[in-house]
């Protein structure tokens, strides 16, 4: 089955944003055996909008639409969609109540624009949109199906995984195709590829691996497609479980799983609190571990201590080994680790204290260097990290292994 | 003059890669007054990239092409131009000898892959690619430009900054399209529209306006194109001068600042120090804060409180209060907002309490109810906010409320 992505809005064409949308839709649909053959970017033009549907139409048998939904002018998708299917307007009373019930929660009055928004197509299949006010518009022709949803990410994203993903497979599917994707943090892509050779060198041939890389994390996807399910399951399983043994330490988990939910999981199973105090982090890790529902559960809090005066004044670390050994030092990380645990009363730490950069550098500390601990009831432990020169990326990669030093103590 | 992108690879539409050439190009393109009306991602095959190149040739002058220049078998990019084009190969020795010199730097062997990189169509114009081994390749044709460039960003920026763009402009002249893009918050797409109706239906007929919402914030982008930069670019002066009576408080910055670099300057400007005390945004404005460069000047700290011992202890809220009203209300966040602003000694500090779900909402205090505050040196402000069921938006929204009451606050 072949599918087409049309992502409708000038700001992708003057590069004002980028089309997250449209890579994030190609691989949930490729998950489902739905095969992806072109990804369009088009402007808010009627003429243009339908000239892509139309060659898309000649390519795919599912073109899939976003943006241009929106209550404004410039968003044209709704008029120009009903001028291609020949549509009538309908009042569509349930979508108004919904839009009424969401301005309602945010104490916002109902417009004209937005009463319009009820205005539905009268030959489409209505996708209520749960989290927004623009529906999705399921049409079909010429046993090709045509789908229209909102621009915004989460509203996308919510439609095709609950209503779109779900409904092209029981209008198309039977193949099946099985992914598995193995979580590894700590060594890098290259250097992964050579400890795993052995692994990937008996691997079935009708099984495909992907290396998807990311700052800090190697995601590796395994895919396998065929008729039967279960037995494409097991034959993932069988080949993620032998791949433990090359790389025990660096697997923290499976399917786009996070390791702050991974972390998570094993406070919350071992009944052990945590709390962190961050320099270079800046609130990061704090910001992860309660980016995660339930985590009120385990984490207390955080001292982020971005002067010296708060390093020794909140979390006691001696103001002679700040000046002393510096700021970025083992000395001064430990400290904060061992400060915050006892501060805030909780089993474990992780404290983080570097240079993330542009500035700040120097010969001996180059902009990159981290130092990272983790103290807990049998002491503290703390480690020289050295990232890149990239501020946001040394954050990230400082909270990452941050929370996998604590993995790693609390999986022992 | 207009342009097309084409995207050559599999891997952009099995969403492992997100397209961030494409918007980079558009971006440049656009300041140099060319007009991008489409941007396709196709897979490595001959026919679909002929029948891309076909279907952007009807619409556009310039067509610009990324990918498939590699030395291996996937990549067919150039096979299939010198189909298209009718090319005969020729040995282009000066690349040659430029791809010897950079794999003698790396300490490579050069192979008959490498050599076969050297071999370019006779009808084309070569782009040496001074950082790379695949050279970039103008073609001309009908009057149209079609350039083939390696899909690796670094070596497609290099080609497009010091050669493409110089030569486009040469070629096609001087049309400008200027855009400014004003930021606002605090006001929903709608409402917002509402608000600034008049100044819409005053806007000449050759400014563009385009919505571009995100959670909390919506970004209004005017666009005008011509022969005279200078004059554009009073015009969109002008209207963004006249739009800010309509919404004082609600423009926050132009062009894509975010919130937390204009809150940092603002502090910056005006010597003014701050701190954070954060539960329900668990150290997320304390991230977003530091992910500023020098933000160190103004940022002191933060004290994540997420349990109320913490609130009690650290912050020295009183436990009868979080008691009495519970730790989501005016009183503890206030009393949060001054604790945490005498503890780390800041001029100012922002401090939020609230249920960010999906768990914790009761019948008065749903999911989405968000205490924030913010104090400084003439006392203490406090708003109630109701978001929505999204604990990550929650978290996003609230942040950028705190945020917004401080900017607001210091800009009297």
């Amino acid at each position: 089955m072949k599918a087409e992505i049309i992502s409708i809005g000038d700001e992708l064409l003057i590069g004002q944003v980028v089309n997250t949308n449209a890579s994030w839709m190609a691989e949930e649909l490729n998950k489902a055996g739905i095969q992806v053959v072109q990804i369009s970017s088009v402007s808010d033009e009627g003429e243009h909008i339908k000239a892509a549907v139309n060659e898309a139409s000649e390519r795919a048998d599912i073109i899939l639409m976003t943006g241009g939904l929106g209550p404004t002018k410039d968003d044209i998708t709704k008029k120009v969609l009903m001028e291609y299917f020949g549509s009538k307007p309908v009042f569509h009373d349930e979508t108004f109540e919904h839009i009424k019930g969401l301005f309602k929660v945010r104490n916002y009055p109902v417009t004209e624009v937005n009463k319009m928004q009820a205005e539905i197509p009268d030959n489409c299949i209505v996708l209520p949109n749960r989290v927004g006010t623009a529906v999705g518009m399921w049409f079909e022709q010429d046993d090709k199906v045509f789908v229209s949803m909102p621009g915004v990410p989460f509203e996308m994203k919510t439609l095709m995984t609950e209503q779109v993903i779900p409904k092209l497979k029981d209008r198309f599917g039977t193949t099946y195709i099985v992914h598995k994707t193995i979580m590894t943090i700590g060594i890098g892509e290259s250097m992964l590829a050579a400890k795993i050779e052995d692994w990937v060198e008996q691997l079935p041939e009708n099984i495909k691996l992907a290396y998807l890389p990311q700052p800090g994390i190697v995601r590796l996807r395994l895919s396998v497609s065929g008729n039967e399910e279960k037995i494409l399951k097991e034959i993932v399983e069988q080949q993620s479980d032998k791949l433990y043994n090359y790389v025990p330490k660096a697997i923290f988990g499976f399917d786009d799983i996070s390791l702050e939910e991974v972390l998570g999981i094993i406070l919350k199973e071992k009944g052990h609190t945590v709390s962190t105090a961050e320099s270079c982090t800046g609130g990061y890790i704090a910001h992860l571990l309660t980016s995660i529902a339930g985590s009120s559960e385990y984490f207390y809090g955080s001292v982020v201590s971005y002067t010296n005066q708060v390093k020794a004044n909140q979390l006691s670390v001696s103001k002679t080994d700040i000046e002393k050994y510096g700021a970025v030092s083992q000395q001064v990380v430990e400290q904060m680790a061992t400060g915050v645990r006892d501060l805030l009363k909780t089993d474990y730490s992780m404290a983080t204290s570097g240079i993330a950069g542009p500035d700040g550098g120097t010969k001996e500390k180059p902009v990159g260097t981290v130092w990272i601990a983790i103290a807990g009831p049998e002491g503290v432990k703390s480690k020289l990290f050295h990232f890149g020169e990239h501020r946001g990326r040394n954050i990230r990669r400082s909270a990452l292994m941050a929370m996998n030093m604590l993995r790693i103590e609390l999986s022992k």
